[in-house]
């Protein structure tokens, strides 16, 4: 594979740029007998959708989800599912001002290094519009592993810039722009954004995200650990640039008899590892935290240098999230989504036939 | 794959338990031409052998590795290169206590839950004298890093449990059992590592790992991220929680006009993004820092259930790591450098024809 | 993967059903910059197109591709090349007799037992119209190995039913709707089709591949042979039953001191080993033959059951090829195409530094 | 991967050479609790094992095979098997007089031009001792095969050199050094063999595979079918020229009405498809053919070229099979068993939750 899968079992492949015709993906791997529609992925796509909102990229786009084959009768098939969203904003006009400088922060200068290509269209393949194809795949995702075993992925903002938020509700989470767990101090939020957005700069942000009821056992050892692959999943992400499991670096200034979750008949009465210990799912939430940087394509000037090396500056005054972090919770759980769902099919691909004989289960 | 293999084109396959006749490896891919002795890897793996202060595992283990295919006249063939590690001491009274208990924050309990198995000497594949594998495949990796590309794979504690370490300089790193870059305070690491290890408990810890001189174009856009990839391998380590890639969690409290690393002719100016931007190098040093939760099995007792699903408490006594952590170091670079390596070769392949006309070499 | 992707380093996933909206494939892993149109993809799948000749199936389809990604001013971007293909032609009608039934030697009975799905339309994820994403990820792959390497993939009908044909000259091969090399008996083989279609019945072939120039040391020992991918290649192709490479079956009535193929320092003598030694290509031409069983879809009465398990008899009335070898040629080549390139990167990517010094060059 | 492991949910790693100290493997993805000894190895190891009658190589080794790791209380644990085979019988020295020489039809030249080392030993990764690993890899599959689905996997010698052999019965089989099923032809065989290790030359040979069996579903459409794995098992056994499924090309000549097997509610009437449709099992036998070239290393001089790429000749005094097809038998067997059981699970992991609602079983 060279870059554009993911997935053992459960395959996700990608294509598109931001300024090309199209973003699509094909998923691989859905066991057959899945109702699905159209509107199942669409209205995760539309979580993420760009223009939602004055606080992300104003670029304006249905991102409607067209279904090229896997389905049959409003049910997967078990063959590939391949689907596409057509790009209907791509302004190639925005980026004539940057077309031989590179934005500091940004994948332009590699991808440029890497291919000896120039695209200064949006970032072509970099740009987070590609991300159109994880929620899309784990839209599906989310679904089979809802309606097989009622697991629930769901995440939230759990930090804008500096600022902390605390979570209250997950019924909050869905009822704004932001993801924001706490309802009282989206005012603040907007506010915050608004004055970021008026500074032309950009701020990170952090983004939780949490799986509900993954039964004991998915995860593989050594290399095909589950927390592996769910760390890989997230820094694949536009922008990540940090991930933890459960206590992540809290883990360091922890004692284990602290950090070592005590097990009672009743369950576990903690979760320091996130839900999974020694790369295997032990039945409690798998907790996974973001770390997301401020987006690259700022109006600030900054120092840069062009394609021949010669120094210069650079603002950038396209249209671009001042904070990718506000949109990047639909798409953290999409991925840990796939993640989930290629263990579960891989673990009952080797375990089927496993019967674990204790009579009071525990989790 | 089932999860003892890893690497697209430079493969790594591992098998062995604690307690079992030996661990072993497969390393595939390989250039031919590199000079290689068992002594190459050995002197790697002596780095995280056990035994080799008070502060680790008293188990005796020469850890000596035998070659056992691949090399030829003291050069590698491009085939499949075997090698084993006997196992020397694996007591197996030691875990006689704990048969059928789990202890909390082990892998014992989901290997169990998963494969039906309980296998209680020594966490079998739970163990982390896994990382032989790793250790050896790395030293193969660093050796053609370093002979090839010049690349310098290198780490060092950053953190023991919340104490803080600087970093004053690579020559004390490998001076001291700890893997520590101030020599002035391993004496004090010492007294707590006395202290901690006379309370029955463990504690967690921080390392650092760069790679120096990695060409600029590494990696793979989208899913094969050399950031994702890097988080995958650092996740895969026993005990590690946490992974960032250069700014890191620092990353959510900046402003883009503090993150983007600004360009100038004569190179980048910082290096918040960890020397990689859209998942390719950027020609600087990759920074790579990880969080290792406490060792699991302590000395003081902690509730916990039976395979019956039975109330009971455990105390381990055996001999264990009371902090992982610190012989972490080798076995992070190992994996950075396998993935470098996997990266390097992958990079070649599609991109040994392009041919990027700046005049004016910035990195 | 679940089927629906192949190729390590030259990757093709593929989508799409007969009687669905459209099919289409992304490939993954071509390197930058080479120069690629729409026309490039769209002459090879021109090549086998159905409705070109009254001798295969008279579906109606344009088969015109367009390019979603992956290509920027004219030049490949080393990122994934997607592409799609509409269906104009779906006639689903023409299925409604036999919705219930299985035909003989056709694959809707095993797809009904694997998924529990029964698509009647047109074969579904199992008709011959899935190979226009091979033969589009060819045309690349042929396109970039000429212009890289020189590497020239060119197949023909050896054998039509039961009637053997010789090989007179590459020219002849594009010059006749049946892929034929020799212009004379392309008449015959007209009659012989025309007969064929009257008697509702249909029939077999097989085809040649060869390709030309193939370098010396692509393909890799033990599992990773080019001979083994390439049988696999060729087995994936609907309806194939058998492969050859080189002197094939008839190996094994040759002595040893027949078969090996003497070298002198003018280059081999003959070629039984069909390019391949050790899975290791010679640098002679690589030779491959396979057959193609006659099309299922017949109109003569066939004993089958229903998806009742109940004894009932079908007749196929749809539009079918009568043989589909007459349009396997191009299908064929562009397997081999992406097996043969897949190889060319994996070889620089392992051995880009290898240097056999003989001065006598053999090939 | 690098082309020494194979299998994507049962897969095998495998290292070593002629002429070094040991060949291993690695099994992983095997299900948990198996019962699994050494034995249950070496029994298959001993029907391939040199030296077993004057008809094949004399090199004398006992094969014995270590286990040594993934079983604990004589049952699989779900984790890596790893096992070794070390070679005892080495004899380096009757290489020297073709240490610069190339054998015709031999690997060691295309090694040569890959790699850019010779290592004259024995054909050192080429060499077919590798099948220990593939007949370990297999012994296993065949147990679970067997004990999970009652899928028996079995071979024969069909053809010895240009003498067809009838198959008579299985029971002949493993009573025989020929794997012949025709107890009556045994002493013309040995003959046949004698005459020719007297001429100094080799011969071809043809083995057939049948699985019986096999449920319905196994394999995946398009690029994952089940016969097109086959098709790359088989053809990356050594020697291996040509590989058959059903009718093979015995389907060129035939007419769909003869092809396509009819059903009726007690099952196929003839197995044209060799168990296979659309990639996928139809629950018949799976039959499999494969053509074995004659060995290369012939006491014959022939033309040659040495090193440098210079005119010379060449004869093999070494011990080596004049055929080898005469020990592909449980090779055959092996890779058959090693590709349906890595189906089996895939199969399991999509379509777990399948129920096919024909009242009437067909198979």
């Amino acid at each position: 594979m060279s870059g554009n899968t993911f997935g053992l079992l459960y395959c996700v492949t990608s294509f598109g740029e931001s300024h090309g015709p199209a973003y699509g993906g094909v998923v691989d791997g859905c066991p057959p007998g899945l109702e699905l529609t159209k509107e199942d992925i669409q209205k995760e796509l539309d979580r993420r959708k760009p223009g939602s909102s004055r606080h992300v990229t104003q670029r304006r786009e249905s991102d409607s989800v067209e279904i090229l084959s896997g389905v049959y009768d409003g049910r997967t098939t078990g063959t590939a599912i391949g689907f596409l969203v057509r790009n209907e904003d791509q302004r190639a006009k925005d980026y004539s001002a940057i077309a031989e400088k590179f934005r500091p922060g940004h994948a332009d200068y590699t991808y440029w290094k890497k291919y000896g290509v120039r695209d200064p269209r949006g970032g072509g393949r970099a740009s987070a519009r590609e991300t159109v194809v994880r929620v899309a795949a784990g839209a599906i995702a989310k679904k089979w592993l809802r309606e097989r075993y009622g697991v629930e992925v769901r995440g939230y903002l759990a930090e804008l810039g500096s600022r902390k938020i605390a979570f209250r509700s997950w019924d909050s989470v869905n009822q704004n722009a932001f993801f924001c767990p706490d309802a009282e101090i989206v005012a603040q939020l907007e506010k915050f954004m608004d004055d970021l957005r008026e500074s032309g700069d950009s701020c990170g942000a952090r983004v939780n995200v949490v799986a509900a009821n993954v039964p004991a056992g998915w995860g593989e050892p050594v290399y095909g650990r589950l927390d592996a692959d769910i760390a890989w999943a997230m820094m694949s992400i536009n922008a990540v640039k940090g991930v933890e499991i459960g206590a992540g670096f809290a883990s360091i200034g922890q004692k284990g008899s602290e950090h070592g979750d005590e097990m009672t008949p009743q369950g576990f009465v903690s979760n320091n590892n996130g839900g999974v210990l020694g790369g295997i799912s032990t039945g409690q939430d798998v907790t996974v935290s973001i770390a997301l940087k401020p987006t690259s394509s700022i109006r600030l000037p900054r120092r840069t240098i062009n394609v021949r090396g010669e120094a210069t500056s650079i603002e950038t005054t396209g249209r671009h999230d001042p904070c990718v972090g506000i949109r990047a919770t639909p798409i953290a759980e999409a991925m840990l989504a796939c993640i989930l769902m290629d263990h579960a099919l891989r673990h009952r691909a080797q375990c089927a036939d496993v019967k674990v004989e204790n009579s009071k289960k525990i989790n």
